[in-house]
């Protein structure tokens, strides 16, 4: 297989363990975490002012992988449609760092791992982990990679929550910021999709509380859980693009077997899915996305307020699961804290999927953003369009 | 308790039996179904010319007993709002008669009915119905009542798949018709959230292929099919305005325990359910509705070709399980087929619950509907719109 001219070629996961015992990383929930290992990716070079930084944040089910092949492997990462030399993070310009979340299973400490106390897989003795606790350990990768400032972070989904996330615990360590098809708190029906996945691994008898390592998993509950999330990641346009009533050639319609493609196309999806990912971080991701409030007790014109970043809000037009006026919502909060933040609704019929497969349309609105952006990343410039105002003869 | 002045009263649900063996009724899939039992109730008196009978037709989850109340009971049926003395369906004027489905488990035959080959419960040798078979059925019950012609069929969701299955079936035996909130076929996202549920059942263990009748049923399975169905069955606006992000006051919020007042109501609208739903007819009911199709190999000009029944097609705004344009569709297919439609879209937060929910509104256009269409129901009238032309001598 020929690796294409814009890939950034075979990769490899890395990755770095901080926060051992006796100094564990405090958790919003109080308890504490440690040791703590982080997933990551680099591609591209960090320019001599260690200025030019990118941090890609990934989706629920996402990893470290965003871009590039690993060796012997045929499907490239997660975006790897929008990065790499030339695309939107164009990786001949920037270096693009992308982190795995606390909680998962994709070589970051989750409750798969073992406890130190024991030695055992955490399991479900592994402390609830926030939106706020993920980007604090990857604050901790960056300071290990010596990066004190962000020229960018970006991601969709949870991977926006996180970049919502950055704008609020480090408004300082942001240049400018990308949330794309997120929100900046669930809507009920946000939580409710996510419940129904997680009664479905509940309620499979191998979830055992839990404590199901070194044993069956419980992956028909994990199954059902991405089947649900399959279908709020389309859209009903792209479905019916994709399947419309066709009926599965291979198999005759047998009683309440998947005989439509659209069943057999989610029973593959489940399948595959419970190969490679692990239904207790299912189970702390999704809470972790259903706690996530960028709000809070706060009115939401407090919110960013102090925020020198510049800011690029996307939604897509089909996208049902996190609709458009949530995306409206981060704007207007960036509005009333006069942030510099434009909007950009793209229309697609892909739906919450839109982030990841709309990629032309998407590349030109973040490629364009970044580059201006970039070309006025010197102090000087800030300086000049902030609220401080230099009176004469005033050094 | 005090019955409301405009409630039917006490009410019990009746059955008829039929189709007993060798004398089985033929079922779309080729096998035989007998003996038959369908639950039904009736309110109103049927008139001397037996012309004032309207027929309902419940939605999936629904039952025969959709107005008045059960002796003991303090809920009133699934459609009280619009039944009764005065209201839409004004039981003072109209026989109203609310029939059961076969494939249910709320009186009527289905896999939990005892196989008359076995003497046990079908479970999964019970054969796979239709909404045809459940018209046919349905055709039976009116037989019985000495009903040779309907004033009108009505019901909403499932209901709807049947008025209009009525309106394929047997279009001579209907004066009027009103299919709300339904669709001629399944969109591929519409058969997803189906078979989500039925993956749920079929991957609780205690479903045993469908023969645990005597043993413990699939109830989880059942549960979380259920809730997944609720989801769907409300709009975004409506669970924001019930639950907001509002957590539950009972509970301390304990790992993945349902904290969120919406996580807590799919819980109880879960447990609620499997106490008086069989699980084998949740698979079969929605299979039924996932392989219904009005229009089939035909183009849709051509299926309602040679009715002459008065039709009101209603839909919801914000029913985003089946929107509008599916109710847009069914009025289209009316109209090529030279079909006396009228078309409402109903404003209402409620989603696809508003067929149940937004009776004001639903109140009104159905009054009108009914009460024009039965000022005319003389034959004569019927002639002179009809595309017979009497020549004079003509006799």
């Amino acid at each position: 297989m020929g690796i294409p001219d814009d890939s950034v070629g075979v990769v490899e996961t890395k990755s770095f363990t901080f926060a051992a015992p006796p100094h564990e990383m405090p958790l919003e929930s109080g308890e504490r975490l440690g040791p703590i290992t982080l997933a990551y990716e680099t591609y591209g070079k960090l320019d001599g002012g260690r200025s030019n930084a990118i941090l890609l944040l990934h989706a629920l089910s996402g990893d470290a992988h965003a871009a590039g092949f690993h060796e012997g492997e045929k499907n490239p990462g997660w975006w790897d449609s929008i990065v790499g030399p030339g695309k939107a993070f164009d990786t001949d310009k920037y270096f693009v760092i992308s982190s795995n979340v606390i909680g998962g299973c994709r070589g970051s400490t989750g409750p798969s791992s073992p406890n130190p106390k024991t030695g055992s897989p955490y399991g479900s003795d592994f402390p609830l982990v926030s939106i706020k606790d993920m980007v604090d350990a990857q604050r901790h990768l960056l300071s290990h990679l010596g990066i004190e400032r962000l020229f960018s972070v970006a991601g969709g989904s949870m991977g926006g929550m996180q970049v919502l996330q950055w704008m609020v615990s480090y408004p300082e360590k942001i240049r400018s910021a990308i949330p794309i098809s997120t929100a900046l708190k669930h809507t009920p029906q946000q939580i409710a999709f996510n419940e129904v996945g997680r009664q479905a691994i509940m309620a499979d008898p191998n979830w055992r509380g839990g404590n199901y390592y070194g044993d069956s998993p419980p992956s028909r509950g994990l199954a059902v859980a991405r089947m649900v999330g399959h279908i709020t990641y389309m859209s009903e346009a792209s479905m019916g693009e994709k399947f419309g009533r066709r009926l599965k050639e291979s198999k005759r319609p047998v009683k309440f077997s998947p005989d439509f493609e659209v069943e057999g196309y989610l029973e593959n999806r489940g399948e595959s899915f419970v190969k490679r990912f692990d239904a207790n971080s299912y189970l702390y991701i999704s809470k972790a996305m259903d706690y996530f409030d960028a709000v809070g007790a706060r009115t939401p014109s407090e919110i960013f307020k102090g925020l020198r970043a510049k800011v690029l809000v996307i939604a897509f037009k089909s996208d049902w699961l996190y609709p458009a006026h949530q995306s409206q919502e981060i704007v207007k909060a960036c509005k009333w804290a006069g942030v510099d933040a434009a909007y950009c609704e793209v229309h697609s019929t892909y739906g919450h999927d839109a982030f990841l497969l709309e990629t032309g349309e998407e590349t030109r609105l973040i490629k364009h953003f970044l580059t201006s952006t970039f070309s006025r990343r010197d102090d000087g410039h800030e300086k000049a369009t902030s609220n401080e105002i230099r009176l004469p003869g005033n050094r």
